[in-house]
């Protein structure tokens, strides 16, 4: 495939690195979301990022650190948000529910990458799977931990029913996420894309709705109205 | 690698065609379940299984064929057990956890299955990825709508919160699924390896229990006792 002949390229290296860094890692996680990592070309990512090949090894010495920041890139972007959202002083109820929208709202971003953090996951064949371990132990364990501690004390004060907080946690994982990972499954099975806009906003309604049901204590055992998805509560 | 000199096999092809059939399937997901279908080498399939190459190609006519054998065999197992628990006449809330305890134990005898179907899924690479679009059309499909109609009923009888039937069938494989799939970074995130008897028992009594909380009307709502996993109910 055609290389451009001078250094020159559409995205310039100069004055704008961080947002030519960025377009690369965008168009990288596009490349390996639909064909993996053994699969993705690098010449196809420089191409789609308006880069010149020698550009995008300046920036990442090699496809394994591309990949490996792609990843990095997006679990960072996640952990912000939702240790943001553990910490801040919302009630729990809502906390939960803040909590699950912010992680469903990153997978609608960008529905190809739990499809490609997924298959990376089952890839026994590449050892220890480095990558995925950082990012679970990086960013997933502290998120599941805070999560957990969160549920634990929902359920101390009564708000929440008297539930295991990590098989919980592993729950509304599967609530959220298991979506888009089966994705492919289900346009098989419906024939209908789960990807618009509209179908989206359906699942997202869905995922708090159940979660709160599955959660939440019910009405009148604390003398509460339930929280319903997005409703203020009063103070505790 | 060594292929047997003469025709015999250690598990002969004569007498026994259904037994060696089966061995050679056994191996073949244990095979295809950690190395994916690309990984997978009939060589060492033969071999675990204890039959020379070419009666393996005798039975299967190349690594594509047993691998949709693989498949077949599988979800054909699923599909019965399921739909019979779905076409028996529990009462909806016995049933409806009598099938998410009968996946359950479908997934935790081969936890490797789908991881699989998973990676195999997100093949884009393998246009249209020809096998599990089969398997999803001729055994999840009919699985799945029957699934939705049996929540529907329920929700109908009052039995059942309002939810929306497809919505929570996909919540539902979601708490059921998630757990096997997302195995490897669970077990990255904790340090302890999630196919124990114990972590599956538990984990087993927690899908039915959130199930349970998150579908079942609340009790008094009907002048009917909450169902609890595995408690017999009264007839309708």
């Amino acid at each position: 495939m055609p290389v451009h002949k001078n250094g020159a390229s559409r995205l310039g290296s100069r004055g704008q690195p961080e947002r030519t860094r960025r377009a690369i890692l965008d168009a990288a996680l596009r490349e390996f979301g639909e064909k993996g990592m053994a699969g993705a070309r690098t010449d196809a990512i420089a191409r789609s990022a308006g880069v010149n090949k020698a550009l995008l090894y300046y920036y990442f010495s090699d496809k394994e650190a591309l990949y490996g920041s792609v990843l990095e890139h997006a679990f960072q972007a996640l952990s912000r948000q939702l240790i943001g959202v553990l910490e801040s002083d919302l009630p729990c109820r809502e906390k939960v529910l803040a909590y699950a929208g912010a992680h469903f709202d990153w997978l609608a971003r960008s529905p190809l990458l739990p499809q490609l953090v997924h298959r990376e996951m089952m890839q026994a064949a590449r050892p220890g799977s480095p990558q995925v371990r950082r990012i679970a132990v990086q960013h997933l364990r502290p998120i599941f931990r805070r999560l957990a501690a969160m549920v634990r004390e929902g359920v101390e004060s009564g708000e929440f029913r008297q539930v295991d907080a990590m098989q919980f946690v592993i729950s509304m994982a599967g609530i959220i996420v298991h979506y888009f990972t089966s994705a492919p499954i289900a346009e098989f099975i419906t024939g209908e894309d789960p990807f618009t806009r509209a179908r989206l906003r359906a699942r997202r309604g869905a995922v708090l709705e159940v979660i709160a049901a599955a959660l939440f204590a019910p009405r009148g055992a604390r003398q509460r109205r339930g929280a319903r998805p997005g409703k203020k509560e009063e103070a505790h």
